[in-house]
């Protein structure tokens, strides 16, 4: 089923314990599009880039399916930067430099192309933004997946609790959700965020997995062990292009799919983190893919008789 | 089968974010056998405790099936006294207070009555005191699992090598993992240890749950998200207890068997948690602790088809 990724499209540096990478291709949209696209097809891909941005980039992503119609280029302006460092435990990282350029001026027109898809995933913007292309949807998809971060938790509170009031899924991190809950306990933060709109609550824990709630309901699955992680960026929206990727495939919006949706998205950010930006997802093959999928189900498969 | 348990007994005093305990009843091989004791009897109790200790906490235990032939009582001494301050995350902890007392002296000495036993259970103590009850028995046990921390790796690092020598599973958080190894990556850390000795490596994450490993096998094991955790005190022992408990009640220590042993500790050690010292652990019961190891099921179990 089709898809619609809302996000950046950017130039990354990167500064990790096991390396530095001075410009790479990264930003939301760029990593959910190279992950979802192993599963579904076409993606329509919305965002905003500079002059700079390579055009073989972008043939790159076209021959994975994705439609670039509601991708505004400024032939003058420069596409997003931002540079990093992380620390040693790799969960956590220091912001060098944001420079805004062409987002700045980021007011998308959906296509008409674009209408009447089923799947959103709206990645980290503002939440001005996010809004406004739910709004100019003409039918409402079948899910809307959203992610944000503390940034508009500061400076844009009562546009974010109006776009969470929009969407059927919530993507934060830990962190991100005790600041927006005001509750320590994760458990406790989701029931908070799920009476500000979303039914389902996803909370990322980096190299500790990753958390699923709905009402009631919950779901855990780990992060793949791994020897080394090289590079934690775009970690976060390779599982999120996983995970709806995996949905618009199947179609099926059940908790009980969510929930592979989830592993889906878990092992696509476990390659991620093995290369600088998007090296390992261009190299994917559909046979690694199902292999890692399976080290997940060996992972944490168990079958105890209860006496 | 039968299971001898070496740790301390002792009081501690505890501060957490939620309220504060002045003298509760503690130490490693108290909530290791309160946990086992729902899973196998007799358990024979390997410890030293001073006048102090109450007859009742020991009544309590003796009518689980725990056995204290085992446990010298020094009249006149004092029992081990420790003290603590957990953080808001309640996976880091101060220590206010130390007093050894009775333990200075402690060089247990096992009954006839404890030769022949098929699990040994070593609960974290100078790797001297572990290698001296291994050296007791006649016949190795089936199983050997030791815990250790920091402070041995500081000022008792050959014994505990010496002690590493001769044990099956070694459980560690994941700091204990990282200094004992020299590797930060758990992985590494993992292989690392298995060369030093025990084939079976467990490195405890607390709230974020478990990892078993052994050669290229790795399972994963979430603690169960929780509304709150009001202390942490004796959870490491308690999910040490659920483990070695399940393996002497199934006499089954394949890795597959393992696996649901650590469920069975991740389960034991969410009760633990609940409320302060061993009062969760003492008013438990089957259907609970079935009932919320079905909770585990649920929480990690998905059926992905691979397409």
């Amino acid at each position: 089923m089709s898809l619609i990724v809302v996000g950046t499209m950017a130039f990354d540096a990167l500064e990790t314990p096991f390396g530095k990478a001075d410009r790479v291709i990264g930003g939301s949209a760029t990593y959910v599009a190279w992950s979802a696209s192993n599963f579904t097809q076409p993606i329509k891909q919305v965002s905003i880039i500079g002059g700079d941005f390579p055009q073989e980039e972008l043939d790159k992503l076209g021959k994975r399916g994705v439609e670039f119609d509601g991708v505004e280029v400024v032939k003058d302006g420069k596409s997003f930067f931002w540079s990093g460092r992380y620390h040693l435990d790799m969960n956590t990282r220091d912001t060098l430099v944001t420079e805004l350029n062409v987002l700045e001026q980021f007011n998308p027109q959906l296509p008409e192309s674009y209408q009447n898809c089923e799947f959103l995933m709206l990645g980290n913007l503002a939440p001005a933004v996010q809004i406004s292309v739910i709004n100019q949807l003409k039918n409402r998809p079948k899910l809307i997946v959203m992610d944000t971060m503390n940034f508009w938790m500061e400076v844009a509170m009562d546009d974010l609790k109006k776009a969470l009031g929009m969407v059927d899924v919530l993507m934060v991190n830990d962190s991100e959700a005790r600041q927006l809950s005001g509750e320590y306990s994760l458990v406790k933060a989701a029931v908070k965020i799920q009476e500000m709109g979303p039914k389902y609550v996803i909370i990322k824990k980096g190299e500790h997995g990753a958390l699923l709630f709905n009402g009631k309901r919950v779901f855990f699955a780990p992060a793949l062990p791994l020897e080394d992680v090289f590079d934690p960026t775009g970690a976060g929206d390779t599982f999120a292009g996983g995970f709806i990727g995996h949905l618009a495939q199947t179609g099926d919006i059940s908790f009980d799919n969510m929930k592979n949706a989830i592993i889906v998205g878990s092992a696509m950010a476990s390659f991620c983190v093995e290369k600088f930006g998007t090296t390992r997802m261009q190299e994917l093959t559909k046979e690694e893919i199902n292999d890692r999928i399976q080290q997940f189900v060996e992972l944490v498969n168990f079958e105890i008789s209860l006496v």
